[in-house]
């Protein structure tokens, strides 16, 4: 189907599924999850001729290929999903105005949400089972790498949608053929919202050329502050933490500002780093310190291109900062405002940091890592978001929502 | 001073802004209200200068022209948001997790603000009050015709800053250079949203333009619907109302969608409309029942064109359809997703019309006349916004905030 057929068809659709019950999109959700487990060898089946095309050495293998665990786990989310309230129908606000006339704030569906991603073949049935959850239609463009997976697992999506007698239309895959993202990313009027997922690349491209609204999630530039009245413990251990408990997360730190006064501390506060062989990329007050503390292998001099870097890996940059000012114009720079913290025993020096750092989240004595819709509560998340209008960090449910004034009268007319 | 360096300035104005006290704030607004009413006569003759420029009967003119009853007005609606409560600070959401750490979900300003709207100048003082107030720098771009007029005002607002010990550049207002404008679209980082107010033209600009993202406001492409259980009385008054109450606002009715077995009804539903003088491009159903009861002067056939314009002004269109559904299907197709109505006594159908009806605000037997900041209970209002993305319909103080998640803890770090 070409892609102006599927806009027109799914804008159709979300009609339809804004009338329907959440018994029913619990129950095709439910019977989403016992297909893929039914199925689980044909869903691997077609998995494997995605990960015959990819060399096993590209770090992008590993999120591209399903195991029977991985299925499970897959069939285990999209159970906890349909046990989550609906997000929908919710009266936000309700006012009787003098006149007679009901004001209700309503929460409803977007309508149509496009969710453009990399090749990890499990984003599929998470953003199916979210939009649907919250009676969104879908229309998802996943990377190419991952299209036989893809392909095979929205066979399910459609299956488990008719044999509750409903569209199968609520959701679309998009062919490989770019194009289609450049047409997704201007379909106004027929897709509502675009997510992009991945790589900082990739939001980047949807930011650039989007003319639907998108929201930006993701990309995780994250500073941990350790100020002049830092504790030295709690700082090793959510350094050490925030660094690399999972190193390809975007709430990993990517860069340690530290107070000059600390900078004698700088050992102790790395000396698990290094036995986790973490690359430091040191400025040079911090090198000075280091090369007689670290590892000579694992030291490196700091670049202007490192503070900025998203790593992903084991690597971290370190910035000596003279002032409490200094770390948070350091941050303001650098920053991709996801999650940021600060170190410290000074009650104000934290509450001007947590007032003055722009970011999603940010933490006092707490380690970056927990930025997360299931630490926040969210019972699921389909995204991150690291901008400021509608969402900003952890999306769930309510966060794939909008809402409506509803206002119902017998004649009420407006005096002039 | 150069766009680029008013970008840093007012980047690094919102850090401070964001830790001023309410109370100051007020302070701030309400010295404005006075300088207003005392300075009246020279901002009369700053506006002056403007409506030199431009011809009387530019039906721009009106908008543009400020008088001592207009600047009292103005100065009366600064002295309301300083009353208003503050919409920062509040904790949205809280919780305590098992390991100790808190989490609070705070509303907070977005930072910088970009607002561009066309020749009105009282806009300029609207929009920094709803700013300051919520904790938002903001950076004007006025319309050119209106710029001696805005010139003056936010000398003004910055006398009532520096009086008040306050920066300046919380505020600034662009030159009449049109590169400003791209170079605002595209300020990423340092303008955290951009809410164009005005015509279509504009709106639809800086929907295609802008990287930072946007709120769009104002068009509304305004139906009402006249169900075959329509109640004629309410009908009568409700369309009448829709469409007279004023012809230059949004939420004004453009088309009448008309069941088919009530066309006998239309010269009833009409005839107050053929008092107000009101132009009618009638399909061709409509216009055979009209072009006996219908001021013959006041008909014309309907073109294809008709349908999806946005008249402001005493014009309107007429659309025959055979049944709820086909109604559905032409708002869908041309509606503004602004303002939309049924006047039905079928309960039924009015849930489906609610339901189904994808708009800002859905009326059920009362006038689109009501979307409105004031009317919704909001206290002001800064636009209407048209998106599903953040805020929808009306937005005041809240609807320019947003909000980040504070983690507070003492050294907690996250299990692998």
């Amino acid at each position: 189907m070409k892609l102006n057929e599927i806009l027109h068809i799914t804008r159709k659709a979300s009609k339809d599924l804004a009338c329907v019950e959440t018994e029913k999109i619990n129950l095709v959700l439910l019977r989403l999850a016992d297909l893929l487990e039914e199925k689980s060898s044909e869903v691997i089946e077609a998995n494997s001729k995605d990960c015959a095309r990819m060399d096993r050495n590209n770090p992008k293998y590993d999120r591209l290929l399903l195991s029977e665990e991985r299925i499970k786990g897959i069939a285990s989310d999209l159970r906890n999903v349909a046990q989550l309230p609906s997000p929908l129908g919710k009266v936000l606000q309700s006012t009787e105005r003098p006149n007679g006339m009901r004001i209700d704030k309503v929460r409803v569906p977007f309508g149509v949400i496009g969710v453009i991603y990399e090749a990890r073949p499990n984003v599929t049935i998470d953003v199916f089972s979210l939009c649907l959850k919250s009676g969104n239609c879908c229309i998802l463009k996943g990377g190419s790498d991952a299209y036989h997976s893809n392909e095979y697992l929205v066979s399910l999506i459609h299956q488990s949608l008719e044999e509750n007698q409903l569209n199968p239309r609520f959701v679309s895959l998009l062919s490989t053929d770019r194009k289609e993202v450049e047409e997704l990313l201007h379909a106004v009027r027929y897709v509502d919202l675009i997510i992009p997922r991945g790589s900082q690349q990739l939001i980047q491209f949807v930011r650039q050329n989007a003319t639907v609204p998108v929201i930006e999630t993701g990309a995780g530039i994250c500073h941990t502050y350790f100020d002049q009245y830092g504790d030295i413990e709690k700082g090793k251990d959510i350094i050490t933490n925030a660094k690399t408990r999972r190193v390809s997360v975007c709430n990993a730190l990517d860069c340690l500002l530290l107070h000059r006064e600390r900078l004698s501390d700088l050992p102790t506060l790395t000396r698990e780093l290094a036995k986790e062989r973490v690359v430091i990329h040191a400025d040079k007050a911090s090198f000075e310190i280091l090369k007689n503390h670290y590892p000579q292998d694992l030291l490196v001099e700091a670049t202007e291109e490192d503070y900025g870097t998203e790593y992903l890996s084991l690597q971290m940059s370190i910035k000596t900062v003279d002032s409490l000012d200094q770390a948070l114009d350091h941050i303001d720079q650098y920053s991709s405002r996801h999650s940021e913290a600060i170190v410290s025993e000074n009650k104000e020096h934290c509450d001007i940091f947590c007032r003055k750092v722009d970011a999603a989240a940010v933490y006092e004595n707490v380690s970056t890592a927990f930025t997360d819709g299931a630490q926040f509560g969210l019972g699921a998340e389909i995204g991150i978001s690291t901008q400021k209008l509608h969402a900003r960090g952890p999306m769930a449910l309510e966060e794939i929502t909008t809402y409506k004034w509803i206002v119902k009268g017998d004649g009420q007319i407006r005096p002039k």
